[in-house]
C-alpha cells in the first residue's frame, strides 16, 4: 500500500527517561520509514545539545536545579524541534523527534508548535518504559558509555555518572496521562506491554505492529542467492530456470556451510528458513534443507523481480528491442517498472511482510532468494540509501551473515567455491555509531 | 506471509459484558482468517445455550445467584470450549471461542484446559470494554432485540430485558489482570484505546492492528470491473490491452453514475479511490476521475491476476497448448498457480493490505479493478467460503455497492447499459443474523 496518504505529515515524538531504548525505536522507524520510501528523518535532542554545549557535561548538566544548564537544554531541544518542522515544509513525510520529553509541559509546548506549523499534522507520541534493571544497565554498556559524552571518560565513571544523570531526570519525570489528550504508544519493557491511545490511520496502526515486533536479541540472519542458474549462464533476464552445474555444486557446498553453521541437531530445529517458489531457489533450499534435516517454506513474496515483457531476454536484446525503455532503466533504476513488470520500488512494497517476520523473530533466519529481493532485504538492515538498492553488490555463490544489533549491524560475506567449497571471508563491521560521532551529525539520514 | 507457521495453533476467547461487540470482533476476526486461508471457526456460547436451554430464557436466567441455570449456562460454555479443542484436534488452525467470561476463574480454567489439550497452543484473549452508553444502546438496537432470545417480544420489553440482563452480569465481572498471566488485547471504546500485554509472534501482532482499524460506520463500498478491454472482446487472457469502443461508453456512463451518488463537492472529496496500474482500469478511473474532479491512486497491488506464461492466450489456446495445465485448473481453480504467474490464494495474499486500508476507512471506498482482483475482496465481505472465490460473478458494467454493518453486509448491483446509460438494480439484502438464526447453529464458519 505505499503511495497511501503522502501529503499526510506525521510527527513522531519519544518520551522517556535515558537508556530506555528511544534512539533504537528511532533509528529503527526511520529505517522502516525510509526503505519504504517516504522521506523520514532524526532529529536527536543530545546531538544538539552536543554540539552546542560541547561534550564534557557530567550529570550536573542534567541536574533540574542547574538553571542556566535548563536553559542551554530547552534552546537545543526548541532547535531540534524547529529543524524538524523545517524539514516537514520542505517534503519531509516524517519527522522523529528524539529526545527525553518527560515533562508535560514540554509535551504540550511541543504539540502546540506542531499543530500551529501544519494544518492536520499527525503526532505520535511514543514512550518507552523500562523498569527491568538489566535491560537498562545491559543498554548503558551497549550504546551510552560508547557515547562522545564519555570518550575520554572510563567505562566505570562513565556507567556510574549515567545512572546519575537518569536519576535526575527521575526527580521531574510525568508519565503521559490521558488528559494531555495526545494520540501515543506507551511501550513497557521492550513491548512485554504496549498501551495505545487515539491512535488511527493506517500508518500509525502499521507502527503499533512494528514496535510490537522490534526486540533487541542478536541472532544472526543468513542470505544467499540460489546457486548459478542455466539463465545466469546465458545472461538471460527473468525465466524460471534450474540451476546450471556450478550451480547444483554450490547448493552442495552451501549445505556443507550450513551443517558446519549450525552443529547440534537443536541449533539446526532453530533456523526460520525462506526461499522463494521458483525452481532455482527451490532446488538450491532442497539440497541444504535435506542435508540439515529441516523445512524451507516457500514464499511466493520472494520470487524474483518480474520484468514483465522482457523475461527471457539477454539485456542486449533488450537495449535493441526497446531502446527507449533500456535508457529510462539506465537513468532510473530504482522507479523504472518493466512493462507488465515490478520496479524495484514495487518489491520493496511486495516483501514488506517479511522485513515484520524477520525483525520479529529471535530465532537465526535463513533466506535462499534472488538478487534483486537481497538487495531489497539487505539495504533495509545496511541502512543503504534507497537509490543505492538496484546497484547493491550481492554476487552468485556467497553468504552474507548479518546480525543486527542495537546501533549496528555485523556483516561478514562468505565467499564459497562452488567447485572446491574453498571459502573466503570478508569480514565487514558497520559501527554506525562511531560513524554518527565522527561526523558529529545533529540528525541521522540513513 | 501466507503459510507462515501454520502448526501452530491459536484459540481466541472474547471477555466482556453483554453487548459490547464481542460477537463483531469474532466475526470479523473469523472472516479475516477464513480469507486469508487459515481453517478458523467461532463457537458462540450463547448458542449453545439458546440449543440447549431454549431461547425463552429472560434476564433472571443471568442471575449469577441463580444457581439450576450458572450450572447449565456453566455446562453450555464447556461443550463449545470442548468442541473448538475437537476443532483444531481435527486440523482446524484458529478457534475463537465468543463468550461473556467475565471471571478470572472462568478464565483460568478454560487457559488450563487449552494448554492441557495442546502443546504449545496460543491462546489471546480479548477483552470488550466499553462505557459509552450511546454505543451500547445502538449496539443492543442494531443486534439484540432480533436476537433468538427476543423473538416473540416486542423491542420496548426486550431492551429493557437485555439491560437487566447486562446487570446480572456487572455484579461478578473481574476486569483481566496481569496477574492472571495471560496474553492478552484489551480495547476500549471501539479502539479508542488498546492495551496489549504479553502479545508475540506475527499472526497476533497483526490481530492488534486489524482490531484497531475495526469500526461500524455505515460507509459504501463501490467495485467495479474496467469497461471492456480489447481482449475481453478477443477472449484473451492477461495483457495490458486497453478500453473497446464499448468500454470507452461505460466509462462515460460509470462517470455519470457516480457524479449522481455523490451529488456535492464536499461528498465527492470524501471518497477513496483506488486502481490498478493497468491501462484498461486507468483509462476507465480517469474517466471517472475527471467527472467528479478526484484523484485516482494508482496500485500495483490491484493489477488483475498474472497469468504467466498463458499471457495473451485464449481458453482454447491454453487448452490446446498445455492440456495438463488445463485440466488442473478446472479441477482446483482457488490453488492452481499459472506457469510463473498467479493462483487465487496468491491474489488474496497480495491484496491483504487492502483490505485493511478498506477496513479502516470511515469514508465510501471506490476501487475500479478486474475480476479475479475484485472477486477476492467480494468474497472479503460478503463472507463467501474461499473455494467459491474463482467462480464469483462480478460482470462487465456492473457497479456492486456494499455497505457493511455490525452483521450483515447490504449489497446492491447496479447493471450499466454503456450504449444507453440505461440502470437497472438489482437489490439483495444478506442478514446474516437471520441465515444463522433459521439454522440454529451452534458456530459460525463462514
Amino acid at each position: 500500500m505505499q503511495g497511501c496518504n503522502r501529503s499526510q505529515k506525521i510527527a513522531i515524538c519519544t518520551v522517556g527517561l535515558p537508556a530506555r531504548g528511544k534512539t533504537y525505536i528511532s533509528r529503527k522507524l526511520n529505517r522502516y520509514f525510509n526503505w519504504l520510501g517516504y522521506k523520514s528523518r532524526v532529529f536527536i535532542n543530545g546531538n544538539y545539545r552536543r554540539e552546542i554545549c560541547g561534550t564534557e557535561c557530567n550529570s550536573q548538566f542534567f541536574d533540574p536545579h542547574n538553571e542556566t544548564a535548563q536553559k542551554a537544554r530547552s534552546d537545543c531541544a526548541k532547535m531540534a524541534l524547529q529543524d524538524l518542522i523545517q524539514f516537514l515544509k520542505n517534503g519531509g513525510d516524517v519527522g522523529i523527534l528524539d529526545g527525553t520529553n518527560i515533562t508535560r509541559e514540554r509535551r504540550l509546548q511541543i504539540e502546540s508548535d506542531l499543530k500551529q506549523s501544519f494544518n492536520g499534522i499527525q503526532t505520535l507520541w511514543i514512550e518507552s518504559i523500562c523498569n527491568d534493571s538489566k535491560v537498562i544497565q545491559n543498554n548503558i554498556r551497549l550504546t551510552k558509555i560508547n557515547n562522545p559524552d564519555y570518550c575520554n571518560v572510563n567505562s566505570d565513571e562513565a556507567t556510574i555518572d549515567f545512572l546519575n544523570r537518569i536519576k535526575m531526570y527521575e526527580q521531574i519525570y510525568e508519565t503521559i496521562t490521558d488528559d494531555e489528550n495526545l494520540s501515543y504508544i506507551k511501550t513497557i519493557n521492550v513491548g512485554a506491554d504496549i498501551i495505545v491511545h487515539q491512535v488511527y490511520g493506517f500508518l500509525l496502526s502499521k507502527i503499533v505492529s512494528f514496535i510490537m515486533n522490534l526486540h533487541t536479541y542478536p541472532r544472526p540472519i543468513y542470505l544467499s542467492r540460489h546457486g548459478e542458474s542455466q539463465y545466469n549462464v546465458d545472461d538471460r533476464v527473468g525465466g524460471d530456470s534450474d540451476l546450471s552445474e556450478l550451480g547444483e555444486m554450490y547448493a552442495d557446498k552451501l549445505a556443507d556451510f550450513f551443517f558446519k553453521e549450525f552443529p547440534t541437531k537443536e541449533t539446526k530445529n532453530e533456523i526460520i528458513f525462506f526461499t522463494s517458489t521458483m525452481r532455482r531457489a527451490i532446488h538450491t533450499s532442497d539440497v541444504v534443507a535435506s542435508k540439515l534435516d529441516i523445512q524451507p517454506l516457500q514464499l511466493k513474496t520472494l520470487d524474483e523481480i518480474n520484468v514483465g515483457i522482457c523475461d527471457g531476454m539477454t539485456y542486449t536484446e533488450i537495449a535493441q528491442k526497446f531502446p527507449s525503455d533500456f535508457q529510462e532503466r539506465k537513468i532510473n533504476k530504482l522507479g523504472y517498472r518493466y512493462p507488465r513488470g515490478e520496479s524495484y520500488l514495487d518489491l520493496i512494497s511486495r516483501i514488506e511482510p517479511v522485513i515484520f517476520e524477520i525483525e520479529r523473530s529471535r530465532q537465526p533466519v535463513m533466506i535462499i532468494a534472488h538478487q534483486a529481493i537481497l538487495r531489497c532485504l539487505y539495504a533495509y538492515f545496511h541502512q543503504n540509501e534507497i537509490p543505492e538498492v538496484p546497484t547493491l553488490d550481492i554476487p552468485l555463490h556467497c553468504v552474507i551473515k548479518l546480525t543486527p544489533a542495537a546501533y549496528f549491524c555485523d556483516e561478514k560475506r562468505v565467499l564459497i567455491n562452488p567447485q572446491t567449497g574453498e571459502i573466503s571471508i570478508k569480514e565487514e563491521y558497520v559501527q554506525e555509531f562511531v560513524r554518527s560521532k565522527s561526523k558529529q551529525k545533529s540528525f541521522i539520514d540513513l
